[in-house]
């Protein structure tokens, strides 16, 4: 199982197969960097001997960046930062009833002296930038990467300044 | 190690010593009742493992019900429930820094559709609460426990109607 | 009125008969377990005394696990708690205006030191987490159904495993 | 007890002694307008039985408005609102551990329809402002209240425009 | 103009005729006890001598509630309540745009010391809430009021009582 | 590009051209008074040279108020604050996702001592009371202006008091 | 009374004299400017009718900015923003007791369309930031104005890179 | 200035010297991983150019991974983010009076799509964790800092369990 995708640096894990739809733009996002993600429905509750393993074995399995996305109370990436030391980065998620994302948000970054979740904003727009930091990361050591990051960044620059001209042409 | 505890039918596990200022409340309810709790220092982040542990052995060590107090980005209780089938309370700790134990509330409160945690109010309040409400389980099948929680509430009643005499003699 | 259900462990109490479609997942989720609730419409403002006399006989009725659902300042499972020694469980719900259901939780969880609601989450998981968190208390003294509890776990876990390993295949 | 009070036409109601701090600036105001107000430490939770009973005795003990205190989820002012039909004024409290106020002030407020709680700001304001709208009330009928509270207007105004004044000469 | 009205004893006013279609169930429950309410559109911002005319002059014109509702910076209840003794019922209304009605709530029930304003659940529920309350101020000195009062209670009893029993019939 | 809009004494910079929809009532509220915008899509984050680079020479370009609209970690207004001593108002929106414009508004309105952002309301309100705040300024030396904002203000009030009258006709 | 003080630019208007702490901030960063504000305690509820005429007069009165600060349910400057033409700028205060300026901010900031008020930040650094704004309307029409302003920027910025010059050295 | 420093892998910036106290632990906590950190006082409003600077040499100086730390409306972080593709990591911090840090926090956390800022807890504990994930990050291509990661790992985990080793003797 997942075979192939162990050589993946980045792997994403949910806690539920609801959440992939939001979750999509972040696969799509490391798509677009060339990286084909590892994609896991983990749950912190309802499988922790699973979570735990996956994240026992993430570096062996060559994962350098853990995203973790969940809503609620959204333990998965804390859970998951308590067993192993991979920088792990949290996108709390909006449930359809509740807080708009704020209950799945604290749940995230407020964690504890000691193990360090790194989270993004609620929603679509974490879960596309869970994928920019991975790669942020990753560039550190990876030319090509940083090369892909450099014109990424260069390309949403042109995006606006094409909108603004176009605006007052 | 806590050799005599292990028969004790309720256990306390606290994500920190610095927890047990107020958790202190609780153990003295439960003492109340003749209920010596067991007490355990345990964090969902830096001891997953003894935390699971502790857990997965709570019921057949004939522990009963499982008191979890946590601040922050409380994930301890929702850990234990998802290790073991016994009914975890919980008391969301309000920490130095912070957002006043909202953010623990929500972080023990929200728990995804699986796995409940019986939630408790934040700090000293729902540190007593907890105790109370773990009588209350077990008062369900021990008659002893029964009577003196009929005694507790007659009791607190009264003293209520105490102070109001007093204020209007 | 009511008659045959005397007899059920656990008792549903809702302030309001539109409250029933989200609290259905709680009596769905009971009747997965092999309990038939009793179910009551009661408000601690507008039927006070109904309400009253529904907890202090709920004892000898064989009610051993209260679940009670309110919105807006929910009130219902505090009043409850102050007539009964027996455990009560809050789902707080979302009104159709209002504060997302914040205000039923806090009104819910927040209770003064001596007399505790075990809150669950807003709405539907609070619904089904509440039946489960009731079976989770009966099941202490009760064999199947502890049993019963132990499969639902096991089915959930792989309910989860499966989703992932389809995902992954 | 309280005999001579029972005369009074202005009820005020405390969830607990500690409650007695903060609102003796409503029992202050209350007496700068001539009325001794009655009283009661009176818990939703802990005396239910006494709460509801001096409820529904209160019009016929000749009182016309309840002013209602607590704190935390703060159930008295509805629960005595569901056993009379006089008009409650609620004052909502700030526990020392917890939100601010804030569960109180969503506990009292949000009252769902047909039975009205008329709040108050949290605190010592809302104390004292709870005094001034209780006479508000009965000076609708008492003309030598209706004086009283116009000299306490023009009292206030003439305040602050002496403060006003003394800034500017 | 509003020539016939001035001699109801209860006025609505509103920030705005967009907020007609909420309070309507306002007038409407105010009609079912019998009284006709004069309803106005008076701006604190927008027509502000017109709003405080309407106040100053209230009284005088047989006034003796007056129930105002706003969204956002519902500034209404607390301006009118400055410029009579009348007691003032504020509605917060949630606007289409904006946090839920939480920042009209706060802006009506945070009034500084010295002038109240008598604040009730957001939206519908506060609509037809504050009908009730000014029929709880007017029935302490009208015994039709206060027997049409007692009917609505008994009623409003009777109707969850019916559901109740239809549900376990 | 933008060539004779660099006359325009107002400009209006958004995040995102998605933030067009919204911000429309402002270029339409300035168009009523007359002022045809300089309109600018620039990002705080995507495009922070092109930001500073208009910031740094709106004075010189004839700008005078800025008005600045951005949702989420709305960090425009105050990017803008710090490159310009031109008075900068500030429109927070709500995101698609998320809390409602909540952490827009923060993100805006909390600026620190030294870089001030004049903000409005969250959303459709705030953007139009953006266009009436510019010309509240521009008018101080404006005559013309003066009497557009006397009249607009005029008429804002008989509007009102027409649909009072209509109300009560 | 406050006779030379007509001429002043810049009124700070308070809603009580135990706002004049946190304002004092206000008052000595506009005479860092050399400006020497008009200061008035005015009420908008306790005195409406100065507080109004104070407003309508204003413009007149050679003022061409009001500050305006109050805590709770903060409604003075948009009280003041009804009656004259001239930019408003809010500062929220944070009552002793309370939600810590929440309830000011929502206050102040959410007018609805039509009435604007600039609004700052709660506390100290708004009463700062309220100042520096208000200098830099004045600016757009005064040259000495404006190279004040200038100059205190530079200042400003001179002082955060000694800062970081000491803390590198 | 700064010479030697330049060779530091991680910076940290702050907003204002004020800051340090709190920032302090995440100094101490890189130096006990054997990292000299390089600390700047840079603030995103009153010393952009020298903020963007730094941003846009960081990656040439050296720098790695950027710990970004403000209070109130805390855009420093995403500004930087802005200017630069190394990964940033953000701590939100509580002002003196405001929001808890609630500010900071969605000012941070809640950045639009395209550039992430990785936010950690409020105050102290998000200071310490800062650190710790920059080491996270660092360890994925260092063998001597993974190792120390991992024994800073055990060690933590080690005293925890002599905690709850002392309280069970």
């Amino acid at each position: 199982m997942a075979g192939p995708k162990k050589t993946s640096p980045v792997a994403i894990v949910m806690g539920s197969d609801s959440d992939l739809e939001v979750m999509q733009s972040c696969i799509d996002q490391l798509k677009e960097f060339g990286i084909e993600p590892t994609v896991r429905i983990l749950s912190a509750h309802r499988t922790p001997d699973a979570a735990g393993d996956f994240a026992r074995k993430a570096a062996e399995n060559g994962i350098q960046v853990i995203i973790a996305a969940a809503g609620m109370a959204a333990h998965l990436a804390g859970v998951l930062a308590g067993q192993t030391p991979l920088p792990i980065v949290g996108v709390p998620l909006a449930a359809k009833e509740g807080l708009l994302g704020l209950d799945a948000l604290l749940s995230m970054v407020q964690m504890p002296p000691g193990v360090p979740v790194a989270t993004m904003a609620i929603g679509r727009a974490g879960a596309k930038n869970a994928a920019i930091f991975a790669v942020q990361i990753l560039a550190l050591k990876d030319n090509k990467l940083s090369e892909r990051l450099a014109a990424f960044r260069k390309s949403q620059t042109e995006k606006v300044l094409a909108k603004d001209a176009q605006l007052n042409c």
